[in-house]
């Protein structure tokens, strides 16, 4: 019986979720679910599958691409040719306001998506890894505002049957590297970088954050060993 | 350009809305969007296609099925097995609570995907034909909170680039008739029906609540003068 849908993205704050789910429950009551999105950098969805296999929970991978490939601008997508930013979410916001990585309303359509399957499968709870730091102040779709209204609409749009949590929105990502190292979270096995190549750029915004909440906790992102060890 | 995204059923709420709408704006400034989630009485995106054509605005049909189809118990559903309730909303209410006809939350999915085109494409609205006669009660994911909580997710995940509309949602079904009229709403070409068949059955919720909205008006259902005619 599945008790709750943990969305999985195969970043560190999906997977710091999955591993604090997976502290209070049997691994056969949760869901991981990975959405794919139409993201250059779909390697995630291999960590994705990595980290679901790490805590033995069920695994479910689905293709949403097709609602976003109407957005030629948003540079993340395989349907952009737009370069990917080499610069902080900090820099974007005060030169081009939302980051041109913006999927528009994605977390939107995940969470909505998220609560069909819990409803018709039984589950009680969504839990989504959006935070407050730099990402959250840049994606409108990772604010506290949007993710406030969402949880009521997904309460009483299924009749108060599916309740969304978001376990770190106050936390920054360096707390949220902190809580995964007390968690064992399975660091080694995530994939944030936008550019999805062999190993990651560390200049896009979201390697830049990941390396900097490593260093807040006094430690070196394990994906940075790796790469200077090839 | 377009300028709005009316989702369009095919039924008689929002083929007024999109009445009204095409009162106010260009053809090429409106897209109906008319999303197949796995409803048996899959007819109704014929005459989706019908209503799009009368008002000659841009139509874009998508497959949702796909997420809806792990529910086995929404008597709606091609996936389910179980009959439809020959019976009116407010009695399944006193009897089950939610109706067994309620698709999880299927409106908070199909907003969610409509904001996502809309911000892909540059529109500003999206309009929604939720009321709050019987099926508004009946529905959780028709209700005002939802509603209500959906506009503002939506205003919020997008950056304030996208608005939702429920024109409607403190009218009657039967107000929707007399708008419907006003604006000339093609009402002949609609279909309600949840069994889908040749003609409408007339004694499941949606046609109950549609002949009760005609009468109300002092009108009888174009669909009721028809199947008499055969």
């Amino acid at each position: 019986m599945t008790r709750s849908i943990v969305l999985l993205s195969g970043g560190i704050d999906s997977t710091t979720a999955l591993a604090v789910e997976a502290s209070m429950r049997k691994p056969s009551e949760i869901l991981a679910l990975t959405l794919f999105y139409g993201q250059k950098h779909d390697r995630e969805i291999e960590s994705a599958k990595k980290v679901a296999e790490y805590f033995n929970v069920q695994h479910m991978i689905r293709d949403l691409s097709e609602v976003f490939s109407l957005d030629k601008n948003c540079s993340l997508l395989k349907s952009s040719t737009a370069e990917i930013p080499k610069s902080t979410y900090q820099t974007q916001i005060k030169t081009t306001g939302t980051p041109p990585t913006y999927v528009p309303f994605r977390n939107g359509v995940f969470l909505s998506y998220a609560a069909a399957i819990a409803y018709s499968i039984g589950a009680e709870e969504i839990i989504y890894g959006a935070h407050s730091d730099d990402a959250g102040a840049a994606y409108p779709d990772c604010s506290l505002s949007f993710f406030s209204y969402m949880k009521e609409a997904i309460k009483y749009g299924t009749g108060e049957k599916v309740i969304l949590h978001a376990p770190f929105i106050y936390f920054k990502k360096a707390d949220i590297v902190h809580v995964g190292v007390e968690y064992n979270a399975p660091f080694h096995l995530t994939w944030s970088c936008y550019e999805g190549k062999e190993t990651p750029c560390f200049k896009c915004a979201t390697c830049i954050d990941r390396l900097k909440a490593f260093e807040a906790n006094g430690l070196v992102d394990p994906l940075l060993k790796n790469a200077e060890r090839l």
